[in-house]
């Protein structure tokens, strides 16, 4: 109770400056600020563990600065922004996606450079995540004598850091669950045929998926069906290749499997007091880090979500199969759904789906996903949906 | 061999007015024959048994006619777009989505009229499916001088009278096929629990879809687990209610199931010699009309559809359950699907989807749905696509 009211109070110190009910922006503060958005969103997947921030500058309806916080330790969006613009940001109006950092971190607040060069107005889209500061941006910009409006595309800003702003607070890495079905939900036929449902360009989208993310997580069901490597394979260019992350209560996984080869790509393997010993030798030895989850049977998802989350994986994409989809929802696991669904039809109930186990018993139980989109990536639809 | 040879000339006698290849259309040509399609789409579900057909008349660049095909039996959409012009058709092109008919029906040949207006060109988007007098209409224009185009949104106007076309050539119903499910293909959840997986807006859509059919078509199982009306229910308006098909090979319909009332609409029943003749009677005295399809153990689709083509039942809308849905399925039975998804998430392997069955064994066999549009309903999202 404690926290949450302490937690409204900094809400609102960030959001103080929004006179009179919701900020009403202009269509040239819109243009803007729509404008910091994309040079935010061009940056996904570079600024890790930071979050992405994109800044205009504006004197005189003309754009004089521009910026975008390229690379974790390198200045910020801000501070690219008030270089470029030098002199003319006396007066100016700086759009930025993130609130301006009041505090000491690798590099000097932001908010300290934004007032030193002059800059008359800031329109802020989002708060800082982060409930120990956020707010203290704002109050310096405005202690300072800067007009400072907050909130425009707020919900837009906030999901372009969700990642990040999940981990910040929950320490817990945000998790991705993808699906890649027929139009009646079938991850392969009743004989197990399974690749390939979708076609390119939705296969081709679930590596930029991968780039995004610090690990991938499947079950060693799939890793026996399938062998998979696990690794970001983008089309001229080589891609981050997130942690591989694999559920094995019984360490079954046989040591040539493709994830055991470790020097493309890290693989960690959580298991239980089940896994044969010398197994867990051959596989340390081939490099593969092996993390024993105390548990009778099953590996448990929630320990190994802290575990993820102690070591700095601040996103996880969970691939299925239908077993391990399923014990993430089931649990409460899942931030984000992306479910590709190819315009085709497989018909039978023993055809498998993307999630196994019992589901839900009423319908009052089934999972709501929240801001929901869709898009077509060639013959495929791309669906995205949040259920927290 | 000899048929298809001869259907190739027709179709070439009505695309032979496209000179060098596909007809390139004019910006103003686009323009004119979009608002036809427009008038011809608003008329959808009006003009049956007829196809929807809409008319425009231009002349220096003014719009100087307007026409629709209203009603069976009423003027054609020339007619009226004539009427409207009158003497300044004269020399004027007219936009027209379906091939102007060349013989005496109901009405006068609409080509007659044409040309005794004195129109100069006509721009036609689709020819006349019916493949005995396809293209007879362009050549009666073309003869007496007039300049004829053909082919501009070919496939919007024949979409517009997929039903008509179909039934036309087939002399069989065209079958569109709906399921409602989540988006990960669940209909229901393992206790059976299924009303209502979509939203307000997406079962309102249905209800057009009925009243744009001829007939319903269920299984027994769907009538003794919902007890369903299947009559159309649109808000503020009657809609018109389509003879309600029931397929019950040992007519266990329970003699106050909903459907029996047949005030409203009619009920025909398929079954099979396994039926109890005095519940055979005792149905008839309701009015329910009774079919005998004989087969052994199960009603035979093929039949059932051949049985209703000849009864002038163009058009079929099959909305499960899940044997029936898969009947059709793999029977090769469906023209197009209809699917709309919920943006929930059920899971399990024992809730149920909506394609019982074995379905394919290959992913080679899969049913790929052509041509897929998506739009959203409120929360939902309804994918269109077609299997022939």
């Amino acid at each position: 109770m404690h926290e949450k009211k302490d937690a409204f109070r900094l809400e609102s110190r960030c959001f103080t400056s929004v006179k009179g009910g919701a900020y009403v922006a202009s269509e040239r503060d819109s243009y803007y600020m729509k404008l910091a958005l994309q040079l935010a969103e061009a940056t996904s997947g570079q600024t890790s563990p930071n979050p992405v921030v994109g800044a205009v500058i504006v004197k005189d309806f003309e754009i004089v600065g521009l910026g975008a916080h390229l690379k974790a330790g390198e200045a910020h969006a801000e501070v690219h922004a008030l270089a470029m613009a030098k002199e003319k940001a006396q007066g100016a109006t700086m759009y930025v996606t993130l609130e301006p950092c009041s505090h000491y971190g690798r590099t000097p607040p932001c908010a300290d450079a934004v007032i030193e060069a002059g800059i008359k107005r800031v329109v802020i889209a989002a708060c800082d995540p982060n409930p120990l500061v956020r707010g203290r941006g704002v109050e310096k910009l405005k202690a300072a004598g800067l007009e400072v409006e907050v909130g425009l595309f707020k919900k837009e800003a906030e999901r372009l850091n969700e990642i990040f702003n999940y981990y910040i607070v929950h320490r817990r890495p945000f998790v991705t669950l993808k699906t890649a079905t027929t139009l009646d939900g079938k991850i392969a036929t009743v004989t197990g045929e399974s690749q390939w449902i979708t076609g390119e360009e939705a296969r081709a989208d679930v590596h930029l998926l991968r780039h995004r993310h610090d690990a991938i997580l499947v079950g060693i069901n799939t890793v026996l069906r399938d062998n998979p490597r696990l690794t970001t394979r983008i089309a001229g260019q080589s891609g981050r290749h997130p942690v591989r992350v694999i559920l094995d209560s019984k360490l079954r996984i046989p040591l040539d499997a493709q994830v055991t080869h470790t020097e493309q790509a890290p693989t960690w393997i959580f298991t239980t007091d089940q896994a044969p010993a010398e197994r867990v030798k051959a596989l340390t030895e081939k490099g593969v880090k092996v993390v024993k989850i105390s548990s009778e049977t099953r590996v448990d998802v929630e320990q190994v979500l802290a575990y993820l989350g102690e070591q700095g994986i601040a996103s996880v994409l969970v691939e299925g199969g239908g077993e391990v989809n399923a014990s993430f929802l089931q649990g409460g696991f899942v931030n984000k759904v992306v479910a590709y669904l190819a315009p085709k039809l497989i018909g039978g109930n023993e055809a498998p789906g993307a999630f196994r186990g019992q589901g839900v018993l009423s319908l009052a139980q089934s999972l709501h996903l929240k801001d929901v989109s869709v898009e077509t990536l060639g013959q495929d639809l791309k669906v995205v949906g949040y259920l927290k």
